[in-house]
């Protein structure tokens, strides 16, 4: 069996026809499994290595078509950040972290190549391929996430780039047909207020055989409203059960912090949704 | 430091309050980087506790809100498998997978904890709604993967799923609010038809500083198109330029595989998609 880290030297060869000039990171360990999300961390830099070795995880992600149709922006700048905070709702880690990530669905550059080749590229426009762009995005965004945590960094998505899209795009400088999907903070966990493991729902109410069945969600939402109540109270937080909070979450458009105009906003991006 | 096992086995309580009834794998290695979509299989089972590991990394994955609004189903029965693979337009691999998994969208889940609880759950109407949940099946299949080839086995992602998602929603028994984003082979990789590590564009192209920046764009996929080309010829496929071939696949409606209505489709499933 090769080493572990002769075969990542490898993969990156393969994937960019070139010598990584950079170190070469451990093998992952047991992050993948270890994951909660990251809002508070130490003022130390993250290693533009890392940066690298997680785009190089991001681009070894399945992408639908070999088309790769995303981008991501590497924001550090502090009055930049500063206004994204303010535009996700005012979530003070986006300003205070060491690096932040703008994930973007990019049918842009489809868009060029296709104008300069005189193709047309009318199917960009259909909600087909928005889906593809936000599966893409999130593909390339996990596998950037496992290879930060292997490296000993703590992430949060940030979801409320969703919030005013149009204002995050022009802060972000993207051309049409591109929008922030979501948003990632990046850095060194404070290690005064570590985060927890969070308990999920058993696997039986998510694993299902052959057919979809519903029979063991009772009993299974039963036992995890439970289980996240006490794990909460040992945080300091809601406590109520998940199933009334989760419920709740999506009780009407005035639960979506403004993302119930999400449509019209995408619709202005140039994404028709046809 | 904890000896990796060890760690993992204490993810698993924390995540879902009980030991692990199943041995625990050793830990990762440099298989992120060395994912290849990989499309014949031996005909070995696919292990149980295997796909239990990959559904622990895929609940391990963060979830907007906790919500976890996604669902999976294992497919092994060969008839079902042999229709599956006629809807995605007669793909041989999604027959042959000793393991098929459907990753499915699931806001029902919520809906019937919203019913039981007499709260109206209008929210999962909105476009935002159906985003949240193509992002959590993304984040959550892409950490199954990591575990899964980690663990040795290969897979490749089934977009054609969306190609006819009512009648898949049919012989996999989704109720409404429910659709199929993608699926996933899963076997061991056939050792006779071994898949190469397939080249990407340079980071260059996909990694923006501060603001989005096309400026390397055009070198960058110039120096793509030729390193793909070398690399389809080593495999007997199509080496036309990367550039043409991608933005060919979305020239209109008629080049999405049937999917042009994928809004009709999710409409017809209970995605209004406000």
């Amino acid at each position: 069996m090769t080493h572990p880290e002769a075969a990542i030297a490898n993969a990156w060869r393969e994937r960019y026809g070139q010598t990584p000039d950079l170190p070469v990171p451990d093998a992952l360990g047991a992050s993948l499994f270890e994951h909660r999300s990251v809002r508070a961390y130490t003022p130390q830099a993250v290693d533009e290595a890392a940066l690298r070795w997680a785009i190089a995880a991001a681009q070894s992600a399945s992408t639908s078509s070999n088309l790769q149709v995303w981008s991501v922006i590497a924001v550090r700048d502090r009055a930049r950040l500063a206004r994204l905070a303010e535009l996700a709702g005012g979530q003070r880690h986006v300003a205070e972290a060491p690096l932040f990530l703008a994930w973007v669905v990019d049918w842009s550059r489809l868009r060029r190549l296709g104008q300069a080749q005189h193709i047309a590229t009318e199917g960009i426009d259909y909600l087909e391929s928005y889906t593809v762009g936000v599966v893409d995005v999130a593909l390339a965004a996990q596998n950037a996430t496992v290879a930060l945590e292997a490296q000993g960094l703590g992430i949060v998505y940030i979801g409320g780039m969703r919030n005013h899209p149009e204002a995050v795009a022009a802060e972000l400088g993207l051309p049409p047909d591109c929008f922030v999907l979501f948003g990632m903070c990046v850095g060194h966990p404070d290690p005064s207020s570590a985060a927890q493991i969070k308990p999920r729902l058993p696997q039986a109410a998510v694993l299902h055989q052959e057919r979809y069945d519903s029979g063991k969600e009772a009993d299974a939402v039963r036992d995890y409203d439970q289980r996240l109540s006490l794990f909460q109270q040992t945080q300091q937080r809601d406590e109520r059960a998940w199933s009334r909070v989760a419920a709740e979450r999506v009780h009407g458009p005035e639960s979506l912090s403004g993302r119930h105009r999400l449509r019209e906003a995408l619709n202005a991006l140039g994404f028709p949704l046809r």
